[in-house]
Parts: C-alpha cells; structure tokens; sequence
C-alpha cells in the first residue's frame, strides 16, 4: 500500500504556497482570542469534553441543525476515516467519482475493502447510471477536487434511493459555493462532513465536522477516539464560526481573486473548469501539465501537478492574494 | 458495540477530579510560551509539519533515539488506533492482559478483529503460558491500568521470541516508574507507546508518540491522517519535552504523594496494588466498591469505579495534590 500522500509543505516559508488550498489571510482575531482565553485556567492539563458539547451548540444554531446531529473531528480527514472505519467491513466496497479526492482510494486500502471508481462526464457531470446500488459507503466530493466544480443538490436526492449504504458529501470547500447539501443530513442516509482548514484559514489547528441523523452521528462516537479533539482547536473552532462575517468578507476577496485567475489562465489558453472552490483546475491540451509545475517550483511558487490514470493531467492551483496570483500569471506568461 | 467509554469529565470544575489521570499540576511555563510563539506569523492558517519533524528531532536528542523511530500521535490513542490499523486484519486476533486498558477491546471490535484476553496472576504478574503466538498485535500497559503495576523490561525479551505479531508496550504512565521498555523498541517487532498528558501535564491539547524500528513506523505514517497533530500540540509537546526538569519536579512530588495515598489507603483497610504510576488501584475485599465511589462522588470527589468480568471491582485513584488527597481520606475514613 502506498498511503496517501499530501501536498508538498516545506518549512522554509519562502515559497508562494498555490498547492494545499489554504486560505490566504489570517483566521479572525476571534480565534486568536479564544485561544489565549483557553491557556488560561486547568485546560492544558485537563482532558477536553470527548463531544465538543460547546462547539455543537455553536455549530448547531449557526448551521440551523440539531447539536445532536454533529461530529467533531480532528480536520475533516479524520471525519472520513471515522466514517469508514463505522459503515465499511473488508468485505465491503467504497465508491467515489474520479477525478477526485485521492483520500478515498486509500482509506478503502487501509481498510482492507474495495474501491470503485465512475468517471465524471467530460463536463464534470454525475455519470448515469451512478452510483453503485452495493457501496458499504458512497463518497462524493461536492465541490470537486481537483476540478472545483458541483454537482446539483437535486441530483443527490435521487441518487439516495439506490444506495444501501451512507452517501458522504464531502463539502470541504462549500462555503466558496453557491449551496450546500446540508438540508438532506436530515435523510437517515447523508453525512455531510465540512473542514474549517479553507473557509476559516484553520488548516493548522486541525477541526472538522459531520452533520448526519443522530443515530448514524451515535454510531461514528463509538468509533472515535474519545478524545480526537482538543481544547485549544475547539476554542478555536468555535469562535471562528462564531464570526460568520469575517469569514464572508475572507470568501468574498477569495471569490474576487478566483474570478481573475480563471480569466488570466483561460487567456493563456488553459482549459479551466467552473470553480466552485478556492482553487481553479487548469489543463492544456497539448502541453503536458508537468514542466509548468516543476518550472513555477523553481520560480518559488508551488501549485498542485496532479495526473489521473485514464483521465490525464493538470494543474490545481489554490486561490491566493491578488499578489500571488499576478505574480504568479506573470511567471506562466513566459513558460506558455 | 458498546464503544469505549472515558472517564467522567464533568465541565462545571467544582469536584476533585481523581478519576481520569490527570496531573494536579500546569504544563511547564515553556508550553504556554511555545504556544503563544506558534500564534504569530502564518502557523494557524497553514497546514502542519505531516511529520512533526521537529518534535521528533527533540524527542530522538531526550531519549537517544533515531528521530526516524519515532510517530506522532494525537494522543496516545490515536498512537493506539493507527498500530491496530496497521497490523490487524478483520481476520487477525488482539491479545491483551486484563484486568487492563479496556481500549484494547473497544479496538480490535472496531477492527472487526478477536479479541482474546488472558488474566494476570494474582499478584500483577504476567502469566505463564503467555502469550499467543498467533496474535497479530499484543498490547501491555506497562506500568498497567487500573493495578499501576509492571513487569520486569527482562519478562518481555523472553516473548518476543513466540510472537509473529508486534508488541505494543503501551507506556503512558511510564515516566512515574522505575524502568521502561525503550531499549527494546530497537527490536524489530516492538512499539513503545507514549503519551504528553500524564507527567507533561497535556491531556488537553492531545499528544502521544510511538518509537519503533524505522520500517514499522513507515508503515504506520501511510496508516495515520497525514496532519493528525496540529501545530499548536506539536509547539506544545516540543516544549514540554525539553524541559526534563520540570517533569521530573513534579514527577518527585507525585511520587511523595503516592506514598502517602497508599500508606493511608492500606490503614483504612483497603487492598493496595504496588504502584508505579500516577493512581492507585484499591479494593476492599469484604465491601464492594460501588457505594463509595458513589458516596464520593456525592462529596463532590471523582474517582473511577471499575468492575471487570470474572475479576472483581475496585477504585483507581488518581494521585491529586497533597491537599486533594489529605481531603479525599477525610472522606473515605468516614465511609469504611
């Protein structure tokens, strides 16, 4: 097995970092705050509540669900592995669309199961016939990664019929979306998982969460580690959801930049799809995608060289400042 | 499944908490210097060093270990959950000892592995024939919960040849006893487990850390969340580990402690196992536990009440400070 593996993270900092999709600014000075308010007291030394009651209750009013119906996770991949780990036994099977999130295939491998993957149309469309009736657990990335794009809501509301298993909307980019999936975590069948690693420029402090009906959300507490989320990220966590506005403000600059990267790269004649995300996917139909990548690194800026078997290659690149982003048009002006 | 079931951890803060293992005093000053450091600059929006390197590279320099022996953890039993990952099929077998950690359980359920368990002697001892050849992962709690008991590092060597599996030596409590197993993690089948929130204080910001031979602990970073430790745990075990004296201060007071626990325990007629951790594990032999775990918690003082199939029940008793643990004998003497 292979394992995972994640986006390059170099330590030195001199690097503009186009490639893991984190935020470009700062999380609210909110979060600052609560963190120093949490050194304070016995938190340090004393084990955090196991179900993030305060984060629920936050959560859950601003969400308009249920505390009940939310998870907390230590970063959403941890979420998906307490999902596995609950409904997928090694007889079972996972299936997800591909291109997308390679962390499906392996955590199907890591669980000793089977992996099925059906191709998004050219377009980024869910396939028909889709999904497969027998997945243990069905995961779909909404927006996509690599390609940013969405599918509809109303097209999962079909799909559930067929599915024996849970369907997993993955929705760690939706707050750079139009809309999200969340009312259908009232079906018995949905887990909607959400990361505040992009929207809440939280990447570094680890926090992500599910919303499902509260039996399914019972089931995940009885396979995470009691303790999967500690005090210092779910003070942070939660006065970061606290501050909705900060966080539209941060998505509407992003929205902003986005619009100008996808313009400058169709320009340069990139094929680039219709980002929902805080990242564009870009190809170029008769330049391997490789040699842009390995030429913006050694220019110091790194985005995302992904190469999918059966589909091809491209270049994911996260939405930066405005900066990053003409620096780095600049730079692909002289390589195209 | 039942799932496994934590401590008590009540959020008002007005009872003294004996039952959970906590240390009754603060991280060291560095911690929360640490932290505060790791909230300047760019750390909390940025994903975090996958790989802890520079924890492991101050963990590799205090314990003289090969940093590349070394995984990190969100908790210890994180630690725990990846091992099982790693070497337990759903066909596999876990073997533990018991009365001990109840995790083990709870882990190889979640696996869909057995689970076998083979009892201690009397007197704490590991008994022989032990253990199962055939297990693909043995875990002892050395010092063991509840009894704060060990085995001598030399019983383990003899083992190690009968098993095909890795031995896990879950060392949590370790820095409160008089040896501990590191020496045989150089083996090429051992994992020595170890966990921030005992004698560094860190229950609640979630650290814990594996040292093995290089390839085991390869095999274990393609099983684990690529960022399970966030950067602010990472600043903090960083921290707490290099600064040893502080450790060890507070590990001398906990030890006097111990002693005056136990001498009292056993002049009120309790049963006393010889610890070497930070709790004391009691049982009276003609009273069953229960009411006074109970009868405590009603006088505002938390104790763990345990009670194991085919064994018997008892308290462990976390060693609180002085003050903690002269108010908790006022008590008892009035209950016994």
């Amino acid at each position: 097995m292979a394992g995972y593996i994640p986006g390059e993270q170099p330590r030195d900092g001199t690097y503009i970092k186009l490639n893991t999709n984190e935020n470009p600014y700062p999380p609210s000075p909110r979060v600052f705050e609560a963190i120093r308010a949490a050194l304070t007291g016995n938190h340090l030394r004393k084990y955090p509540d196991p179900l993030g009651t305060a984060f629920r209750e936050t959560a859950g009013k601003i969400l308009g669900v249920n505390p009940e119906a939310i998870l907390i996770g230590n970063g959403s991949d941890d979420v998906l592995t307490i999902v596995t780990r609950s409904f997928v036994s090694d007889s079972g099977v996972i299936v997800s669309l591909t291109p997308s999130y390679l962390l499906y295939r392996t955590l199907a491998e890591i669980q000793g199961a089977g992996f099925k993957e059906v191709p998004f149309t050219e377009n980024w469309e869910l396939p028909a016939p889709w999904p497969l009736s027998k997945a243990s657990l069905t995961f779909v990335s909404n927006p996509n990664s690599p390609s940013g794009t969405t599918a509809a809501i109303s097209e999962f509301r079909g799909l559930l019929e067929e599915l024996s298993g849970p369907l997993v909307i993955d929705e760690a980019y939706v707050d750079f979306a139009d809309q999200s999936a969340l009312p259908l975590a009232q079906c018995p069948n949905v887990i909607v998982t959400r990361s505040l690693s992009k929207s809440y420029s939280l990447a570094g402090i680890r926090f992500g969460f599910a919303v499902a009906d509260p039996p399914l959300i019972r089931e995940m507490v009885k396979v995470k580690d009691s303790y999967n989320c500690d005090v210092l990220s779910l003070a942070a966590a939660t006065a970061a959801l606290e501050d909705q506005e900060y966080m539209k403000t941060n998505r509407s600059r992003i929205l902003a930049t986005r619009t100008v990267l996808e313009r400058s790269l169709v320009n340069l004649g990139f094929a680039v799809a219709p980002s929902q995300a805080n990242f564009v996917w870009c190809r170029r139909h008769k330049q391997p995608a490789k040699p842009l990548y390995e030429e913006l690194k050694r220019r110091m800026i790194l985005v995302r060289y992904m190469n999918y078997p059966g589909y091809g290659d491209g270049l994911r690149i996260t939405v930066g400042t405005d900066a990053e982003i003409a620096r780095l048009i600049e730079e692909l002006k002289q390589l195209v």
